[in-house]
């Protein structure tokens, strides 16, 4: 593993560079800049480039050639920026990579667009890449989108509603977050060339970090210190989410606990000033554990399917990916 | 001409009842009801279907095959289905064909959502067809997607805008609804099989059939009856937009009829109370006559462009369609 760690890390340096590069240039020549420029700017706020990078990641790991992927890493990454777009919308956010979000400092018309026009760039970056493989790459592209819509709409169906499971949590972002990252490494390992199978465990490896990735999400809501998480903390309780957290307390809580919980339903969110009560509710009731540990499950199973792995290097490189995603802070 | 105005007749019944069950069933059965269930409401709402007829037509005349372009014919109308629903949310616009919009019925995260998975199930449906020929056909729909954004966008801009141009006007329209139509031509010719010269010949009816077709939504909304246009009579004008007529009057106008006019961009549109008014304005300017001549212009053009078709069935088939749009009351 050793010297992996270093090449991982320059792995990622170098494409990360690449990318920010590409999906700048994707934005910032077009007119008009009513349209654009909203767009510009989310893309310029930065962002972690994860989608991208388990596309180029799966090319490597299938033997192949990243110049045929550059342009399907843009389109990911510009697909996941606007669902970002659209979901600040909906959630009422503010605050996304600490600087506003799009709707906050334009409008929400304005931002409705620039979400739009982010996606058609989306779809006119995926077909420059993906020649021999156009209508695998793109049939894809397109269930991962359709999947994150339903995925969006059960996150605000559940908002409203009362009785939420545990398994329908996890459906929910199965397709709210975990789809997506399937689908990069689905594409990538077509663009890569990779056989059935190999397509089949990478697509479980995006699919199960996935699921991590939002519980993840959903602990920093609670846990995050709001410089590092550029969101604001606490934001799901404020907009009476059900997460993994919630859910997971209303089920093992009892008596004044329970009530208090049942509380943010029947308000559709917490007041500002009550937020830390609920985080000390919280550890009270060793959620956080419960996160930590259902956390760890997905991200053993996301790595043992990728154990067949031929070359030892990238087997290497998405346990250190898969570590990273752990300890991560936003 | 004479026996092909039947034949015109019921290949738009057929055809358009074909459309409508495959778009109808393009969304019936998905879950969850909650994104889905408010895209069944506008698509069962009605609409004339233009843009699946652009792509049948053009498929026929091309002398293809109508069952190659089916799915292609679904996709235009989903996607032009996901436009109305977003520029109704930024318009403002309270009714459409008749009914309420989607984001009146429901509200406006659930129209946003809806909105989006309308283009992602159109991209599913377009990736159904179009074979031996997905990236021409995906990169001309991917096209006319990200011009009918830019499109919206300029509208929106020339709003808040004090000095706007009839070619500035002009430049907008043909993105804002000259490039779809445009683009569903060359859509059904590239799976009809057509050369590169049939493309560009029917390219050009579609283009500027859009643009005679914007110019009369214009004016409909200035003489169409609320019951036939199905949306509020005078929209344009509450909301200030800058239309043909409105950008016409003021380059035609004088002294009080001027300051009136100018009155609209000051206040950013009128009250409901003042449109009667500004009809009359625009009647005593003869207005309505400059924009039928501006139609009867683009129409000719389009004309024009479909004159070197082979087969005359089709020729006089759209020279019918072209006629039919002229006439349409809404």
């Amino acid at each position: 593993m050793g010297r992996n760690v270093k090449r991982f890390k320059a792995f990622l340096d170098k494409e990360r560079k690449v990318v920010d590069k590409k999906i700048s240039q994707a934005l910032k020549f077009r007119k008009p800049d009513s349209l654009y420029g909203p767009g510009y700017y989310i893309i310029e706020g930065g962002g972690k480039r994860l989608r991208p990078l388990l596309v180029l990641l799966a090319v490597k790991a299938s033997g192949g050639k990243l110049n045929l992927a550059y342009n399907a890493a843009a389109a990911v990454e510009l697909l996941h920026n606007f669902t970002l777009v659209h979901d600040d919308i909906m959630d009422n956010a503010d605050k996304r990579r600490n600087i506003q979000t799009v709707h906050k400092k334009y409008d929400t018309n304005t931002a409705i667009l620039a979400g739009d026009s982010l996606l058609s760039i989306a779809y006119e970056y995926l077909l420059k890449d993906c020649n021999g493989s156009a209508k695998k790459v793109l049939g894809s592209f397109t269930k991962g989108l359709i999947e994150v819509c339903e995925g969006q709409s059960l996150d605000k169906e559940y908002e409203l509603r009362e009785q939420v499971t545990i398994d329908e949590y996890i459906t929910m972002i199965k397709k709210k977050t975990a789809a997506m990252m399937e689908m990069c490494c689905i594409i990538g390992a077509v663009i890569g060339g990779a056989d059935d199978k190999e397509i089949k465990n990478l697509a479980s490896f995006g699919r199960n970090i996935g699921i991590a990735f939002q519980i993840q999400d959903d602990l920093l809501d609670i846990t995050g210190a709001e410089n590092d998480f550029g969101k604001v903390v606490g934001g799901d309780l404020l907009e009476g989410k059900k997460t993994f957290l919630f859910l997971k307390a209303l089920e093992v809580s009892k008596g004044n606990d329970k009530t208090k919980l049942l509380d943010v339903i029947k308000n559709k969110g917490v007041k500002p000033e009550l937020v830390q009560s609920y985080k000390d509710l919280y550890q009270n009731l060793n959620i956080l554990g419960d996160a930590e540990n259902e956390i760890k499950h997905y991200t053993n199973l996301a790595l043992k399917s990728i154990k067949k792995l031929k070359d030892e290097k990238y087997r290497d490189f998405y346990a250190l990916l898969a570590d990273s995603l752990i300890k991560r802070r936003k």
